[in-house]
């Protein structure tokens, strides 16, 4: 391949003929535009231009030549040509990403894990707060993940020497962790944080916790997994590919390396409408591309009124669900059993009927979890289930056989508490470990890990417990999960959140 | 009749001398001021000019010689004659209306059928917008009705195979629709859009939806039927007049012409007091018309104590009820049996009981609904009532002899599953379709019935369904229809919605 | 006694020596002014002044020689004597009136009885305002009066013929009335309207519905009796003086003068704190006037601590407190049954047990009230309690010996129609006939009857009701009155309703 | 010691030479920095100068030398000799405290309990309203306390004679007093009020009441007890310190100088995190000290991650929490039993578990309570768990053996009356004794419990009581307090209150 110059890339700017380079190699990606699972206006953006950056921002650079056949390479950029004046953008994007975060308050002032949602929000880049923030449809769902820890009291014991607390524990049999608090797989770490999952993993690292490790990270796994510390057990997340020999050979991959765990993500056949991300990219003008498409694309089946439009400017979600099957099946996950070692977990059960399934198949647990609410909106949140999950494996006589996981709306100490009370082995924690890390990177992520170590050791003390193991569940008075009446109202978390809005008029329009 | 010019017709521009023009034949309506039902005024304000389009806004032009023998044509209007400056209000109509839809953000943006809504909002004329968005009194139900479903939560299976999801279903046993889902009937289509109800018939047929036809539609229900494609099934929805003739005729002309089901209004033997509509009406000014009445006009009985005054202008609402019939019972039914070979449907049960008793006649099936909140406040909703039917149908031996539909509130995908895993045959769509057509007409109602079909395929592929049929109860947690607990606050919701207010003092006015 | 002219009078202007002139009457009024129930300074404002428009705003005239024997008359007014500018405050009141009243909406715009409410906020003198609108403390159970309501749900019945409705029905078994609704008695009629409860009596005679006549009334009993039209029936309230003679003898008068039935006050021992009432009070400068007190004057008992300090500044409410008799016991009521042949009936029941009580002695009925939410704060509403009324009745063998009725929140024609539904012959109207009097006089209080009764019709209408024995309790689903959840949040009632405040600072002032 | 001149000390002003003047004495703390669980900046801004008003406004002056061993005298400070303008901030104080009392209503204003909050919260200086008012992390419990009472209905009785009302008690069988209402220990009383907790002490003699005297009180308990009027009983609050004779001698002194009931505090292992006070702290630039430590100080343990870091600055209840011993167990109570012969009471159950551990160990009582709010959140209000307690006591055949005390959100004299018909003996004020100290002082103080006797007077006389042994459980309908449903949202409470925010940006800064 011969070398480009900058001038002969921004020759092909169009639709017509459209070069990238990125990761310093050029490549044509005319054909290829027309496919892109986020839609061709994001690519014609770049077209003709250095994208790497832009390309780095959502997916590693090793991505580019697999993403599909018709990408092809053309040569390989010429950095000492002359470069025109291309990326005023970034540039711009610069002084906007200053411009928020002028005035930010410090780490120090940061105070529980709220406060860093509430400084992600005014510090974040608008497209990236809208992915990480959403959930589906009226955030129902979103919501009441959180809101369901104020219908749990706790029930004090007094006069238990406290002066020694663990908060240690042991995940999968094997790894033991400073806290029954792991950090859960969250999708395109690079849209917060230039250095994307490793930040996570570095924390992870720092503070013995475990790191769930994203199939959809916009770092490769070999970048993530060379982040680790000596001794550092993570386990990797699995979205099933639809060709299953791809799918094989990153699960054998990921054992090779390690990984102690394979969390095969069960709640995700397609993705959830996440309309603040959906109404963020619409309004930045990406979103006028409609385009005629048949069959089952993207999940969506075609109907019997035959042809359809699709709209592709859904988000940075719908960007990535390309790579999700929605045939994925029980039986899957009986030849992943024949596929690999590691313990496998299903992450996204949320009845108790299918926790039963699971340990009859003799897996090694199950994440009672609706995906952070970004999938299907008013079911119930995983503190609400869980006591479902323990009643019905009771009642199958597996209960102890499995181990029981549980995310969603982490955001105390005592809402880890209440978890373990109800049966919970361990806590997942996504949300706010994207946003201690896109505020404060690893440092941020590790203060928070030092924040729920610290909120849970003094829960822990005032409830008289000194080890995991003291938490039981006469400690929790939960008869109202399943009434769904609130102690009084939540205000900080209220404050923080940012309501949905309907589409707004552009009153400034002449007439 | 000899030809009325401009200027003739101007003359006759008062209460003692009415003329109004419509259609091009110029009527004297001297006499009928007194006795039209929307009230003096609102013919006043007409008097002496062509009212064509004034008219044609909320009746279809052929109904005005039929409204009262009072009503004389006396002449045709010459339309080459001078023209007075007297439609000025139509131009200030039309920028009023260009302005309120400056800016208005494009059909793209339209995420879900809310934003329909707040669009609406502010781009409808005020009283368009009143008569379509109001119900009764303090519009408790009105909210109740989507409320409700946010007492329900889905609970999702996992692990199933969606790679084909199919949402078609049958209605009445014979009409394959894509969707669970019809579009109800709704009076004063012209309101919302000049062409009125045909743009929701040819939307329907596009998309392969039933419409249900209105007896008070602003178009002639031959506009209507006109306006169907080839092999479109249809339903005609009936206000049962006083006079049973004029019944009879309707309801063998709609058979005749291929109406598919009859849907027999039972839940408005006189019309509820919409509040919203009643006060924009009357600050319209057309409401100081206070006029001495006797007996039982509009469904309104006299009282013991004698003389009463009755206030005419009671919006919209008022202004069509004349055509409602509070006499109408059981027995009229059985009637309509003898009449018709066209299944009868009730629309409008809202209790166990009367569905028994429907059921108990071999009538085709029950609507149950409480006419979108717009008659009786602080009912219940659609969807909490849907059980208690189906539990009295069992109870009586007779569930399964009748289909179950149900409207009121309908506003997302996961809305109808609800309904669906409840016990419904289809689910009724009413306001949101009329927001649609007046703000994007027909391509925004093919719109929103593509956003219920996405929706409602992306909530069976997470939930583990693929067809209609394996829709099952156990598949929701609807306990807490019942107990009126909620999930968290709806918020998107509350915020496209309109508050009540009290009367607004003029604070301008001079002491 | 002499003429006294307007000079003379001024003169005597001060607490050494002070007089006033109410009716044409100069009294000296000295020593009064310390013991004055509603506090020396508000006599003080009138010293030396014809201060009978004030004085008439809250008494009769005829009260103020029998309040005390210390007040003597000194002189009749020499009305043609040269008047002082004295009178410059009432001037500014009629221009602070007119300015409240300016831009005032019609009474055709008012709706619902919100609507009096909502007008009557804006326009009524704010002391008149705080009297009538204020309840106890936090005002809990005056806003839980209405929003009980809204936990019964209404469930229609359909295909009745309801071409006839009938809203008539008969009170204590001799009583024809229009509407199962009655004026319930409320003091102080005069702070509304300048002829005070004599429009109530006229409107309530116009519109065949009982008047309840208020011992605390600001016009005379023979005022209001006189306002009858013929065959009129009232009934009379009564507030049990500490001295029996005085009550003997009005009971006796009122049982002569016709009144058809002895309502007796019972959850009025002594007054409830009515803060919003207190705290404008305050906020006019009568407070400072804290007087050393002993003993149980205004029913106020002494405690263990010894002396004490009492404020006397209480609102409107506390100064006409001590016509109240805290002993009243059942003993009591026996002995009224030996002094009258009216039905006597307890106002003010909040308990099965009372109400069986009462049923045992014989009583003719009781209200089932909580005194409009101005007594005990946090007790419950009379609608929540008319069930446990009911069922103990009838345990008792008691039920139908005696009629229930009950008052407090009801707002709307629905409102009364859950009441009939749950048991109640009538039902008691307080405040939105204060607020219908206040602003629109009595045309807006026969208004305000017509509402209630537009309303009924059309409730009974749609609920398949022609009369009021039509009405059954399971037309009602009122199973959450006792869960206490509602129907969605109301908003216009609480959007009408004025929040309370703490004390304001006065930012303005000097350091 | 020699003279020390205002010059010579102010030359130790940095944390190379650290030294301070308190109460005429000047000691060098350059060791103590260090170590101050308050933290170093917080001295070091007093370092050179004379401190003693900073000190007083927290610590008893004897306490200083006690505080540390490095804590060293090293000479009398000349208070003759030249000042320098060192207290130019005391100055500034004095004029902010000025500002804020600017236009501050008077105490005739004020009507209820809420009143000095409001006025409290405008007036105080910031870091104390932080101290007193903030509760444990979202405050959840801090407000659930007073709301718990809205979920209990008063059920009045009627006709009952209430002439007279007497609300005296007895406590621990020995004190009668005029209310069942006790002051409850509050530490660092003089952030409120100069005269710190003496103000309460007066007060508390003045009406007849107990007051419970903290460990942690910024008087020395010398000075409290100087405080009493003859014949007035008071109680002593005891958090145990580690160093168990220092326990004992406080103790016996305690007994000795005549307290009645010894309430061991045993909710308070450690601190909970009180996040208002510790934002406010943290925004006062004393938080940027984050300073390695090991061990187990401030109740805080090492994790299994080993080395930590531990923000100091945690606001001003983490400066006097290394006075609580976090191994206080069971076996310490039975000690304590051994050293005294007052009545010893737990203060702080929270489980019908701990109460009967309690009588079973033969104590004389036990306060439920959760500390107002202030250390664990999400756990109940103490009124909801009172009925735990007692039916767990009765369950094991020893209610009536102990005494029950209550507190946590009480405010009004219905809560008190609802407490007491649940089983309570007394109740215990906190905050609001706080905020009417530090708004007017012993008047203010006195006025308060006037409003609570005034206030239980009128609630007892309207419930049909006149003793407080008439006040009965079947008074009140608490089915509420366990399904969490309230009657009509509080609005005064809610007003007043102050919400959490998260941190601020500081948006003027440059680029």
């Amino acid at each position: 391949m011969g070398l480009v110059t900058y001038k002969q890339l921004a020759e092909h700017n169009n639709s017509g003929s459209c070069w990238i380079a990125v990761g310093g190699t050029v490549y044509d990606v005319t054909q290829f535009i027309h496919t892109h699972p986020g839609g061709a206006k994001i690519i014609l953006k770049e077209a003709g231009k250095d994208a790497t950056s832009a390309f780095e921002a959502v997916h590693s650079v090793e991505l580019l030549p697999r993403f599909d056949e018709t990408v092809k390479p053309v040569g390989t950029l010429d950095k000492s040509s002359e470069r025109l004046d291309s990326n005023d953008s970034s540039t711009a994007e610069a002084d906007a990403a200053a411009l928020r975060r002028a005035g930010m308050p410090s780490l120090g002032s940061v105070l529980n894990s709220f406060d860093f949602e509430a400084i992600a929000r005014q510090t974040m880049k608008p497209e990236a707060w809208a992915y990480y923030s959403s959930g589906a449809e009226d955030e129902i769902t979103l919501r009441e993940n959180h809101a369901a820890f104020h219908r749990i009291a706790l029930k004090p014991r007094v006069l238990v020497n406290v002066s020694h607390i663990d908060t240690s524990t042991t995940f999968l049999k094997q790894t033991r962790v400073s806290l029954p608090v792991y950090i859960t797989a969250c999708a395109l770490g690079k849209l917060g944080h230039p250095d994307g999952e490793t930040v996570l993993t570095r924390a992870a690292g720092a503070r013995n916790v475990v790191q769930m490790m994203p199939t959809l990270a916009s770092c490769s796994l070999d970048d993530m997994l060379n982040a680790r510390v000596d001794s550092q057990d993570t386990w990797f997340q699995l979205y099933v590919n639809a060709d299953r020999n791809v799918t094989r050979d990153v699960v054998l991959k990921a054992e090779a390396r390690g990984c102690k765990g394979l969390f095969v993500t069960v709640d995700a056949p397609q993705l959830g409408r996440r309309e603040k991300d959906m109404r963020l990219k619409y309004q930045e003008d990406i979103s006028d591309i409609i385009v005629k498409t048949g069959g089952d694309e993207e999940g969506e089946s075609s109907t019997s009124t035959g042809q359809k439009k699709v709209n592709r400017a859904m988000g940075a979600a719908r960007a990535i669900s390309s790579f999700i099957d929605p045939s994925l099946s029980w039986k899957d996950i009986e030849w992943l059993q024949t596929v690999t070692r590691m313990p496998i977990v299903l992450k996204g059960v949320q009845t108790g009927a299918d926790a039963v399934q699971a340990a009859k198949l003799g897996l090694a647990g199950v994440v009672v979890s609706n995906h952070g609410g970004r999938q299907l909106d008013t079911c119930r949140s995983g503190i609400e289930i869980l006591p479902e999950v323990v009643a019905d494996l009771k009642r199958a006589g597996l209960h102890g056989k499995m181990e029981i996981y549980v995310d969603g709306g982490f955001r105390r100490g005592s809402d880890v508490f209440k978890a373990i009370a109800l049966g919970a082995t361990g806590v997942g924690i996504g949300r706010p470990s994207l946003y201690a890390m896109s505020t404060f990177g690893q440092e941020g992520v590790e203060r928070l890990l030092d924040i729920f170590r610290e909120e849970l050791e003094m829960v822990m003390g005032l409830m008289g417990c000194t080890k995991i193991s003291d938490i039981t569940e006469d400690m929790v008075d939960a008869s109202h999960l399943s009434t769904r009446v609130s102690l009084v109202r939540d205000m900080l978390h209220q404050t923080v959140y940012e309501p949905l809005q309907p589409p707004q008029f552009n009153r400034s329009s002449k007439l």
